[in-house]
């Protein structure tokens, strides 16, 4: 005879709370007050209830395998959210097929042929410019798999998402340099086209206009996420004739392309010029200087698109539109100082 | 009427080789001499012919995907060597399924049932420490799919692998330093048990014998390849009453640890000690100083790996014992100096 298995009405019971309580609590824990989690965890634990079951038996009637779309692999600014959707996924039994968007053979029908619900159960995209065709059949519902984004969102049409507060970033980035005393702050953005270029900047633009400071059109330096953009933005930087006494960075990478091409030239961070970078990698504590940066909270971010979307397969229902969004945190670090009195 | 499907005859034919050079070529193309390659790429392209079509026919008949086996995704080491073996894999229409052997829950058992040929037609493992249950089974060949190593191997049973020529990479470390005139060498390992660190410290302790230079046992740093074991390393040499002038460190991540922390305590490098990392990963050229280093060719690693899989998948037949070692190449930039005259 088998033991008999823990059900979620088992857990819910012992919580004191509802089954759907219970379902939100473990699937997407960031919805639940902690307090109310903890019980529900420590019920789970107590009653052995396993999420993977249920996982596991929606398996067999599918085909196990979510498909995640990375805009570039070679990038370790994804490694850890891939290792987050991992965990999350592994713990309910569904496998990673992963996928980068950008290699000249991945076309759009590749994806598409996946979209017909034959090869994945569902779809992590961090990639915020997939193509309108890709998008518009994710979005018909016509037995298409569910669709989560993780990190990047896309601006056509509405889908599920997690994702930094990255406005809050851009936000913090400002207020920590105009608190030192930095009244002419220049920018280093993202791509163009990107959503995470848009949010960052929307918020340093409005944390510099409360401050009734000034964005000189001469101190945008348009970038693209990587070390070679950053140290493009340095060559700019050292031809300008005013130059900011400090530049918030999009990006770690940026931040350390642009510090180490000045230092190359004899120019000083945080000395000469102070510098804030956006995500916390690894290496930005270790960097000399260490990195003051804008901390994500990328493992987070990628167990909780994962849960996301499990609770979609789960439940069989069309995703709600529903947007998690996590905070992010400053790091003050030695890469930013005081202007001298 | 269907156009003509352009066939491996066709390219041999037309390139003036047999269809065994043709396959060889196109699928692990490090084999074969540059000019043969050159000429069955070109005949290749002229015809028309794609390996993906093979491929392509041999999915329909199997499951279309081989499991990556990764011992940590939080590492950006493995970012790059994944997109090799991703844009490989794309290009025969081949699926990606990528596990964390590392993550708590991803149990022998898990990996096992994988082995069992229903849910992956092949495996490149990127860790050398797989339990002994795995690769006995993986070595059975009863239906197993057929596994490659990459970058990693192990020392149990004799498995095919693609990887960098490890024991070389540590001679040439060495080299450098005693040709700037270091006597005194120190040497920061990766994990004990490991088969990167065996490599590279037989290479570096046979060059040392060579010079007729001794390694003192105070100066072995043990470490495990990331940056906290750099730091500890640092600590380590701040506390010796005779410290070596030089050090070798078995991977960039440490290096930068070390080097990092040793400013901290105002210690120069290379002022005070020269440091070689191993890796070039994409932020040792922007490091400051900019890190003389051992550079892996990782995405060809990659690439490689996947190429002998699917060559063993397409052929049907248990894989050779054929081990691809890729050479490595000493990057010097500033983290190295020579000693005061």
């Amino acid at each position: 005879m088998e033991p008999r298995t823990p059900k979620i009405t088992d857990v819910a019971k012992l919580a004191g709370v509802s089954t759907a309580t219970v379902s939100r609590a473990l699937s997407r824990p960031e919805t639940v007050a902690e307090s109310t989690r903890n019980l529900v965890l420590a019920a789970a634990e107590q009653t052995g209830y396993r999420v993977n079951l249920s996982a596991r038996n929606l398996r067999r009637q599918r085909t196990g395998a979510i498909m995640i779309l990375v805009p570039n692999l070679g990038n370790p600014f994804f490694s850890e959210i891939l290792a987050g959707i991992e965990a999350a996924l592994s713990e309910a039994d569904i496998n990673m097929l992963v996928v980068d968007t950008r290699q000249a053979h991945v076309k759009p029908q590749l994806i598409l042929e996946y979209l017909n619900a034959s090869r994945a159960d569902g779809i992590i995209a961090l990639d915020g410019s997939l193509p309108d065709a890709i998008l518009s059949v994710a979005s018909s519902g016509n037995g298409a798999p569910p669709i989560v984004f993780a990190c990047e969102w896309t601006p056509h049409g509405e889908f599920p998402s997690v994702r930094a507060n990255n406005a809050r970033g851009g936000e913090l980035a400002v207020a920590h340099l105009a608190g030192l005393g930095h009244r002419s702050i220049g920018m280093i953005t993202g791509p163009q086209d990107n959503v995470l270029t848009h949010a960052r900047s929307r918020g340093a633009l409005r944390e510099l206009a409360a401050r009734g400071l000034a964005l000189d059109p001469d101190h945008v330096f348009p970038g693209d996420f990587s070390l070679n953009a950053g140290a493009g933005a340095a060559q700019a930087w050292l031809g300008l004739a005013q130059r900011p006494s400090a530049v918030f960075s999009q990006s770690d990478q940026m931040a350390f392309g642009f510090i180490s091409e000045l230092a190359r030239h004899g120019v000083s961070v945080p000395g000469d010029v102070s510098v804030v970078g956006f995500d916390d990698i690894a290496i930005a504590r270790r960097f000399i200087p260490a990195l003051t940066t804008l901390r994500q909270p990328r493992e987070r971010i990628g167990r909780s698109a994962a849960h996301m979307l499990i609770n979609h397969i789960q439940t069989g229902s069309s995703p709600a539109i529903e947007t998690t969004i996590l905070e992010v945190e400053l790091i003050a670090r030695d890469s930013t100082r005081a202007v001298d009195g």
